[in-house]
């Protein structure tokens, strides 16, 4: 895994843990339904992803877009289809998203390069 | 077709028109761009409105909505798709969703009602 | 109930129904958590509805603050609170906020005098 | 003065009214701020208004919009300026700002028209 | 004092300076109107914070929400009443609050252990 | 050059390279229509460099305010008409726009300091 993924998700589980700690039945509901809204209905789960990763976008949620690069990338998203969400995403929302599609995209290198590496080398994590 | 989309659909084609004939040139390569945008590509354009709709909803833009809306209904969006896009909006983008669901609904009926008015009576115009 | 509030409740009801008539599990879920959100707990639910109104009104969603200025109303919230709310959303979210307290303003007089008229009039419906 | 002109500026005479009227010491001084803002000072009144345009149109704020419209236009900015803004608003804010600038626009045609009525007239009252 | 909150302090104390330095009489005013705001009035400041707090988290902006959380702390807000502003921001806002919400819990559990720290050191210091 | 000024080209050159490696030609036409709508026209490019700054302050854009505060020092812009920019940008967004107005008087010193630096040494680099 790469430095970027690395300090997010770590980052990301230590405070989740702290947040869940705090039992508040509120929070703890939400991101249940998060992750339920994410599961293949009508939709497969790669669209909704994608659909997930272009709203973050547009809102400019730099650690939501990791979130959903990452999901894109494991459900098989590629390359150019990526480019095609950062493009709806800078038409829609203006150039005041570039620079979160700059950070996307490192992001995306960083992820396209650890699959490379870890198909060399066998096992994959992921989820 | 129903009396929000008329309404809808009168009012931008005068306004683009009043637009246009101004002669920016900014103003006239960005909506170029945006036709181009939601194109056929790597994605194919269905998936490319649905990604439009998404965004249009978390950055809660009515007549955005409206129009994604339609092109979702043109390009065979069916309902229990559309409302899985309306989750995805919702949760990503909170409660303050939840008035422009209202209102995306129910242009949703009148598009949904029209088409089947239509295809009792015959022709059917799109685009 | 006044004009304003009358229409505001009305179209909301028919369009909750609408939406939920589509058994998207999501959205039904979201709207549950959502009540439960406002409940008493650490905090009674008078602050909550003062903490959902002011959210609403720096995110500038004018329905959203309808429903929360009748329910501030509803649990007490008195004009001169109500204004020191207003005060809060307009010094933290700018003067784009201005065209949105002038929306609550008038709900709230609205919402007033129907207490008043209520009041005398004898009984008054609630929630 | 046009249709969209006065309803905008009686509601906001009224609502300002009834605002003020409630004596809360923030919002005074926030509204006496707000003007001096755009004071001549080491940027014209006329760039300042285009500023505060640009912002409004960015922020979405239709209401903002329509003010800062009609006061560049007392202070002399021309149709092909107008655009160079509206131009900005759009690349930088994407085309969510579309719908607002498609009513910026009709109620720049308004004023315009006013101007032109009024000068054949006579009297011209501003501000 | 934390780390987190040593190097906020520090950097708001440092660029607050510069920024006064330059007379600007709008930004000057603004600021003194921001302390005035959350002043003791028909709402009590704790309870203006916590409006604070809200408003920031809803509108993600992390420096914000650091200095609320720090002045809900210092007048007694709880940690389950802190979480219980954390659920209505999350609800309102939607997901992409939730890495504020990461942000703001780290944030507090820095200004708790504080506490705790000099409660038994002896000598607190505080605004 | 400053090391903010340095980090953040840097950053933003090598990560422009790997976006447009990726050859997708709507992400190509926006950038180009992005630097075509700051071009000299009716307006000066000066003041199209203030309304990008402004509109990149209110919707709370970092980069997008080193970019454009980096173009109006070298178009001319002085430090007083620089704060009367972040008044506007203050007063319509609200005072979540003051950690943003800190960074971006940051970045303002060290490119006036690289200036006066620059102008001792002689040659002087630009764009």
């Amino acid at each position: 895994m790469g430095k970027l993924q690395q300090e997010f998700n770590e980052y990301r589980s230590k405070m989740n843990e702290v947040i869940l700690s705090k039992n508040n039945l509120v929070m703890k509901r939400l991101w249940n339904l998060d992750t339920n809204t994410y599961d293949d209905g009508a939709l497969p789960k790669k669209t909704k992803e994608m659909l997930g990763l272009v709203a973050s976008m547009v809102l400019r949620c730099d650690d939501c877009i990791k979130y959903h690069v990452e999901k894109c990338h494991e459900l098989g998203v590629t390359t150019e289809e990526l480019y095609e969400i950062f493009a709806v995403a800078n038409i829609v929302g203006g150039t005041i998203v570039i620079p979160h599609t700059r950070r996307a995209a490192e992001y995306w290198e960083e992820v396209i390069v650890k699959e490379e590496g870890e198909e060399q080398g066998g096992i994959q994590e992921r989820g």
